[in-house]
């Protein structure tokens, strides 16, 4: 028997048929919802608890088996592919609200609880979970990639809503980072550590994380400018002034077109804004008010406002739906997704030189982005097959990311690095890349957890 | 010769008289403001520039020579005590302001500039740096040990305004982490893993800190409570109904006696709160109206306005002299600082089993706190050369400690682990300390980056 044989055995005979090698189970785990091409794991876990997932990684690391770590499957990098075959653990049998603490404005839960589900359960508390990504991904995966979304211009981060975890390390030891208390001075912020680390330095096993008031108000807008140049800086106006914005978000007129067309709407041909403000009635009036007079000074008009909260939802859910909407608006085209972000005063440089190069190259393009970050993703649609435009593509995905580090920004603002941008590490990090490897070396020395993903030699 | 004196010959070479092995200067840094016996370094080293700290750690990581940072002394866990001896190197040369960019909330600065300075910069902008430990710290030295203090209950500590560090390496390698924007989601976050790593994996040569808008308006206050519970539990209250209070201080009666030697105020007996309140006009009024109705349910009394500029300043400067007003009310007292930290919901608890444990000890502790933060400290004060008050002080501090633990909480909300808290690490954090120890050894494998402080074997 080989050391895989042995190892399969002893989770089979820790997890019964909670632990497969079937095909569909692996074919359903070796593939991501952008361009990658499938890379399925040898076998697939499915624990229902720390102590079963640190059994499954003292016997991995001991054989040398990969061991990757799987949400919902959202992620757009490649994070949860296996290019080396190995143990796919997929959290969805993990899925418990532990506790929620409205007097601490806490929850504990486990890394397979989605974002809606935390949010459906906290419905009765007046809290809520403001971390937003557009899917339901699971909140183990979102802590994994440092995720952020529509919300974290008000809100913040993963980095910033997550109190404490709980870590199972590549040798089994399961640790326990963070406290309850709203902050802390003792030693290494190891919660921080491994928020972002993608899984190659620890499978998350249980998340303590912020919550938030319902705020007393809500109301949406979108409105519509007559460029693209307008619509931006009235973002970055808006958020120069210090209006607290919810949400604030560019939409450009593609994106609007399939907007319309995936959900029915009658958005004019041009470059929008979607907004959000929360706060107490008059907070939300006097911001609402504060930011038409940007927006009015940068050409802003046809503002529609959203106050009732099924259209609010209804809004959202077409932002949300912006990828898949657009997949389906372009027929026979492979995707790349772009994610760069960049300091507020240089957005609207890097999205009009952005935007002028795809409408150079001919290749679709729409443009998108949580703008009020800085951060914005043009979703480059080459034709499937077409290895020319493959090529062009990707050369203006890394001009994108040449672009955001000549700005004073970075390669992604939220999506990750996965396998998709380890080529821009070096250059964005320098000797700091050899730090996270260093880093990796000293808690994985197998290289067991997460292989080919994020760092050199990985 | 020995490696030694080969090394500091080195150094003087490179930085003539700005290296010294002086009596005086020696003496200076190997002192702190708290109990800690002298611990004096070999020599102090006063770089001007990231190339000269690169070479200093290169020479010294060569020889095996401790390495110590210095900003400006004011930490109060012996962070920056020499028990090895070595070099300190004291940045108090390196202190520009490098670059103030108000179009994005940032400045780029140099380790050796303090709040204080900074702040002075910005005037002109509109724009300030709100983390305040009450110390004219350093920001180099806030960032090593992760300060907060009155304000970071609405701004934050430093580890959320903080976006990338320069920092050297025991090996003189210089890294760069995070970017000028916003977010970034591009591998470990190597920033917050040096923000509280107290000088232990590296030297921080320069910091790129978010700046906020000077708020509108601003008002303090103070109030009279009958007893403790109510001043505590109206500060739970005031937490839980999300006012966006800016400060919101604990003050205990032995406290507000001492105040009012110290600066002439005539506080009554009582224990008090003290307020900020900042926001538009509309919200600061707001706001102050709602903490007044929460604050009178809990018995508040006797509220003190303060809305121009300089009776604000008057107000905070007393309580950032509160712990010298307190060694001087308190002549021949050895001081012993805690500084713990719970849940928000466990505040009044732990305040007022603190208290009574003090009360019945005999021993002088005057309680002050961030308590928004669920924050506070009790400030010992045993007599000195009392060997048995000293224990007795000791066991009070350590049962401190052990009370954040039970309830949720940290063993240090703010100042720091340094030589005086490691003997609660193995309790807070179990097997992540060695997982610390396990980054400690990769990142300086040669243990020269400020032995002594906050690690196991360090």
């Amino acid at each position: 028997m080989t050391a895989k044989t042995t190892a399969f055995d002893a989770i089979s005979a820790l997890l019964g048929s909670r632990f497969t090698q079937s095909q569909s189970d692996r074919d359903i785990h070796g593939r991501s919802e952008s361009h990658f091409a499938p890379m399925p794991p040898d076998a697939v876990a499915y624990p229902r608890s720390t102590e079963e997932v640190s059994a499954i990684a003292k016997i991995c690391s001991g054989a040398g088996i990969p061991l990757i770590g799987w949400g919902t499957g959202t992620s757009l990098e490649g994070h949860a592919l296996a290019p080396r075959g190995g143990v796919t653990v997929d959290f969805s049998q993990m899925d418990k609200v532990l506790d929620v603490a409205p007097e601490d404005m806490v929850a504990s839960v486990q890394p397979g609880v989605t974002r809606e589900a935390l949010n459906t359960e906290l419905r009765a508390t007046g809290l809520f979970f403001p971390v937003d990504p557009g899917a339901n991904a699971s909140l183990g995966g979102m802590a994994a990639t440092r995720a952020s979304g529509t919300t974290a211009v008000r809100y913040g981060t993963m980095k910033t809503n997550v109190l404490g975890l709980e870590v199972v390390l590549a040798d089994g030891r399961v640790i326990r980072t963070g406290t309850r208390a709203p902050k802390s001075s003792t030693g290494y912020d190891l919660t921080s550590l491994f928020i972002g680390s993608e899984g190659t330095l620890g499978l998350i096993t249980e998340l303590t994380v912020k919550l938030h008031g319902q705020p007393e108000a809500m109301r949406a807008a979108v409105c519509a400018f007559d460029n693209m140049e307008g619509a931006v800086n009235a973002v970055i106006a808006t958020i120069q002034s210090g209006i607290p914005m919810a949400r604030i978000e560019f939409v450009d007129s593609a994106s609007a077109a399939y907007f319309n067309k995936s959900s029915g709407g009658d958005w004019p041909d041009a470059p929008h804004l979607m907004l959000e403000f929360h706060g107490s009635e008059s907070g939300v009036a006097e911001q609402a008010a504060r930011f038409g007079e940007i927006a009015e000074d940068f050409g802003a008009q046809g503002f529609r406002w959203a106050e009732k909260t099924e259209d609010r939802n209804a809004l959202w859910a077409m932002r949300h739906n912006a990828y898949r909407a657009a997949l389906t608006a372009y027929p026979g085209r492979r995707p790349i997704t772009t994610d760069i972000c960049v300091p507020i005063s240089k957005l609207a440089e890097a999205v009009e030189e952005t935007a002028e190069e795809i409408a150079a190259s001919g290749i679709p393009g729409p443009i998108v982005g949580h703008v009020g970050d800085g951060n914005f993703h043009a979703l480059l649609l080459p034709l499937e097959g077409d290895a020319q435009e493959w090529e062009r593509a990707q050369a203006l995905a890394a001009n994108m990311a040449e672009r955001a580090l000549r700005l004073g920004g970075t390669v992604s603002g939220e999506h990750g690095i996965g396998m998709g941008k380890m080529k821009y590490m070096a250059r964005e990090h320098g000797e700091g890349w050899a730090v996270m490897g260093a880093i990796k070396a000293a808690l994985d020395p197998e290289g067991v957890m997460n292989p080919g993903k994020l760092l050199a030699g990985n």
